[in-house]
This record gives C-alpha cells, structure tokens and sequence, in this order.
C-alpha cells in the first residue's frame, strides 16, 4: 500500500508499505480523509523531530472505514465508518487509575508516537475507535478529531447556555470552540488579528473583533454590562492574549488554557485573587468529548463543512503542507488516503 | 470610649471616641477580641495609606457581645456572642446579583475602607454577624475570622477526605488551612522555610519540610507514589513558591492562590496544559465559610488555642504590633478591647 512518510525538512516521500495485519484487539482501517493539524505542522517544520524520529509516518485527524477485524474485537463490523481517539494510554499508572487516561502519565499520542493515518490502512486497537453514522460523510468524520478538542475544552469550561464567552484567537481550534460554545447557547466573541479569520467567524456566525484596532477589554466591559466575560478561552499562545484573558475575565469568570505556552509568561495573579478567577488546563479528550463532537456533526447542530478549506490526494501531501504552511486563510486542509 | 487609631508611620494613638448608635439594620457591640492579621501589619507598615487615610480604627478578626439593637434588626439578642463577617457589598452589582457578595464589584472591607474594631464599642450592620455559641470563648472567637478564610480555601479547592494536600507557607494562614484540611480527613504537608514555623506544624500535628534543605518536589512525588498533590495552597507569595506549585501537582490537580502576588511571576503553564491543573483564585470567605468555622471550633475538631501567641491590652497595641512586626515565632496576637 502507499504511505506518506514525514521524513524532516519539510519533506514528506512517498513509499509503499506493508499492510499491517490486526493482532488481537486491533482493527484495520482503509483510511478515509486526514486533516492537517497544527501539530503536524510544527512537525513539519522539524521542531518535533527528536519525538517523531523521521522517517515516520504521522497524521491523527482521521476517518476511515473497517475492512479486517482482529480476535477479541466486539461490537464492530466490516463496513463500519469510524474515527480513532489517537492516545495510547497504559491503563496503569494513578492517572488511569483514577480514569483520566487521556493524560496517562505514560501517554502515547498515536501519529507522533507511534505511526499515523497518512496511509492507506492504518492498524489500530480497537478501544481508540467510535463509530460514525452512515450519515456522516468521512471528509466531515475527519474534523470529528479537532471538534473533539473543542468539545473538550467547552467541557473544562463549564459554559452554560446564556454565558458569554470570549475566545482569543481565531484559528482552526478558536474557531471550533466558538461553533460549540455557540451550540450550547452561549454568546460569544472571537478576538483576533488577522482579518481573514475574522471574515470566516462572522461565516460562522460569531462576532469578532480585532484587538489591535478595538481596546479589547472596554469592548467586553460593554458588551457584558460590567459583568466581564464568563468564560475565556485562551487559543492563541501569545503574550498580549496572557495579558487580555485576565482583563476581560468577569469575576469568578473560568479561563481555559488551550493554547500551548512553552515560555512561561507572567500572568496577573492578582486579578485571580481579586475575581476569584479560574485557570484550566485543558489537554486533548476524553471518549464522551468524542461522542459528543459525533452527535454535533450529525445533528447538524455544528456545520464543518465551512472549515475544509481543500481536499488533497496522499500524492500531493507535501504540496497540501506547503500550501497550509503559515496560511492564516486555511482552516482545514484534508488528504484523501483512499483514492484509486 | 477608648478607640485605638493608626496615625501612619507604625503608630497608634489611644482617643476617647463616641460610641455610635445602631441605626435601622444595625447592632452595636461590646469588642471582646481583636487578631491582628497579616493586612493590619501591612497597614502599620505605612504601605496602605492612601486606602485606609489614617488616623484611622482599623482591626477586623474579632469577636464580640451585642449590647444594642437598631430598629429592624431580628434573630438577635442583647448579650448575644458574636462574630462579624467584615464584608459590606452593595447588592446591586452583577457579581451581588450572581450571589457573590464576597466579590462584589463595590466590596468595601469593614476596618480597612471603614473603621474597624480596635475599640471598645464597634456598631456594624447585623447582616455581617454569625452567631457565636456560648461554649466558645471570645479569645476564639477571633480566630473564626482567619479560620474562616481557610474555610473557603479549602471549600475552593473541593478536597476530599483521602486527598494529599501541600500547603506551601506556614504562617497563620497557611497553618489554619493545613488543620482544616486535616480536619476533613485530608493528609498534609507544609513546606515553609523557617524553623519555628515548621515546628508550630508538628505541634498542631501536621508534617512539614524545609524546601531549603529537602528537593520539595522529589519529596512530594514519593510521598504520593509519583501520583502527585491533589491539592496545593500557595500561601507564600513567594516566586520560588510559583515554581514549585506547578512541580508538586499531580494531574488533574487544583491548586488554590491564596497569596497575594502584587507582583505578575513567570507560570509554568505548560504544565496546566500537560497536567491539566486548576488554579483557582480565592479571596476572604463568604457566609458558609463563617458557619464552618464556627462548627469547626465549637467542635472541637479544629482547635485553635495553640494559634493564640499573646493576649494584649488596648493600651498596648503599639505594643503587640511592634511585637508581631517579622517575628515568625508568633501566630496571632490579640487585642483584648473590653478590660476595665
């Protein structure tokens, strides 16, 4: 079978590899579409290549179609759409132990860790797999990975319907967060620089604005009648957005950490005492995040379709790479694995 | 009556001031005793003039006898032990409307933005009382204001009987924190740099380290079994506190800011992403935490006796301040206000 193996510098080749036979407790899948995520691209950009030690085959934002079923393997069949929930955990460590396997303290993330989707057939166990109605067409199924994060981070939120909640930064992951916030009836603001992504929020039908044309926290004071913001979300990773989270913030408003911060910026603790603020790590997902962001897609109450922004053959992989690569204007760009 | 005033520059002057008749709402109380709190030593120390516009009656930790009672006013009688609640929110505000008076946007707090209860009479509004049962006596009776603050640190932190808590900073507070946390059935550790501090914890028996002379974090992972604090109190307002408040939380932990930080510390907020931490804000206490207090003393589960460092006249509170001013040794000095 064909396969696209990262293999650093910005390169991917293209190679024919074996198809891997399920062992017991393991499905194979003919992989359908697989998103770009922005991971993969900071492993593009070889940032991460001590972890994926190229050449390695990644991608995790995937939806695909069952095609052999190894031993063991209940309540699944030949035929059925899945997505696959990419974490490995071991099951034994205290962190599952107290059911939070998703941040297993010996976590493997499949596609960085271990091989990834962008391939023909991919070989999973079965416990990473939810099933996608029929309904559900697999060029959606594979945004079901990052509707997941939303879904998760709306979760941490705790944001109720009739909140306000304020994302900073409107790129895939902000721009999911404010659909689902938007899904559960709560308003909601996106702050964001780059005039593309605000276009494609007012797309979706959330309302942004730019902080470096509008006082960011004046217009939220506004907007909530001095309350401040519920909820924040913090999807952008940069410091002004360290320093507007806890401006905009209303008291004991939740803040939700989404973006990674590898520096460690100073933060207003202050504010955290005076509103009796809350921070939240929030870190992938959890299987109900999955199920969840499933139900949205096929309920219609979510539409991704706005967020494909292009659908590429595996052959072009280094093209579709290059062509998301700093790109404000993509929000998905999706490689077909199972074309002839 | 005699009234203490702070005059600014570490000073007091005894006056002979008017008692004050309760108005509509209001009671008026015989001031048994007065806590110094680590605020009032902030006061003295000159560095919260602009707020507290000396000369000023300053004092909050207290427990009293009513004497009066304004028109209106039910559910209280003459010779009644009390505490005040030192908070006059406005009610008004959005925070008030949500129920969170403690945060009200307008909060004024009573014996810093008002006078306080360094005299001998202090009238204040009836809304701000909590009954005190005739088995307590009033020396510890002042302690439920600061008993009260750890209430609502640990009620922040939702700990749980079974749960491993790190309390980093052993002064009073974090001291009275760590004997709630016992008292809900929690194991603790302090970590606090000051011999006699650490040596105050094993007398109220709670185990302590010296993060100077012990790898805190080494520590707390074998203590925990790698699984990490479930809790962690940063009580220190210190940076190296901040670094290791973010080390010592196991996954999903929460970690409660207590302190004040003034100043905006680097956080390590990879690991809130990695761990999936909380951090929650905590400031003062709201009326439950009051009632827990209460219950906690008059049950004896937390006893407070050994927090009283010395017991001091009004004339002498020039004295007890000067006496309290960098002395780790001592916990809470208090104010006796109605000697003949």
């Amino acid at each position: 079978m064909i396969a696209a193996e990262y293999i650093g510098n910005k390169s991917f080749k293209l190679v024919t590899a074996a198809e891997q036979k399920p062992a017991a407790g393991e499905v194979k899948l003919a992989v359908g579409y697989v998103g770009i995520c922005g991971t993969d691209m900071h492993i593009y950009h070889g940032v991460m290549d001590q972890r994926v030690a190229p050449p390695q085959t990644i991608g995790h934002e995937m939806s695909g179609t069952i095609t052999e079923i190894g031993e063991g393997v209940e309540g699944f069949e030949l035929g059925d759409q899945v997505v696959v929930r990419p974490l490995d955990w071991c099951g034994t460590c205290p962190t599952c132990e107290a059911g939070h396997t998703h941040i297993c303290q010996n976590l493997k993330f499949m596609g960085i860790d271990s091989p990834g989707a962008f391939q023909k057939y991919w070989t999973v166990k079965a416990r990473t797999l939810h099933k996608l109605p029929k309904t559900v067409d697999l060029k959606k199924g594979a945004l079901i990975e990052p509707l997941s994060v939303a879904c998760h981070d709306i979760r941490r939120s705790r944001l109720k319907a009739g909140e306000k909640a304020v994302v900073i930064g409107g790129g895939p992951i902000g721009q999911l967060v404010a659909a689902v916030a938007k899904s559960v009836g709560a308003e909601v603001l996106i702050s964001e620089v780059n005039e593309s992504r605000r276009e494609f929020a007012n797309k979706i039908g959330v309302e942004s604005v730019n902080p470096l044309e509008t006082d960011l926290a004046a217009y939220v004071d506004e907007w909530t009648g001095t309350k401040g913001a519920d909820v924040v979300f913090e999807v952008s990773g940069v410091q002004p957005a360290i320093e507007a989270m806890t401006q905009v913030a209303g008291r004991r408003a939740r803040i939700v950490m989404v973006a990674i911060h590898s520096q460690q910026p100073p933060i207003d603790l202050f504010q955290f005492f005076w509103k009796e603020l809350e921070l939240l790590g929030a870190r992938v997902y959890e299987a109900e995040d999955f199920d969840w962001a499933i139900e949205l897609i096929a309920s219609g109450k979510v539409d991704v379709e706005p967020f494909i922004s292009s659908v590429n053959s595996l052959q072009s992989i280094g093209d579709a790479f290059a062509s998301m690569d700093n790109n404000p204007q993509g929000m998905k760009a999706l490689i077909s694995c199972n074309e002839e």
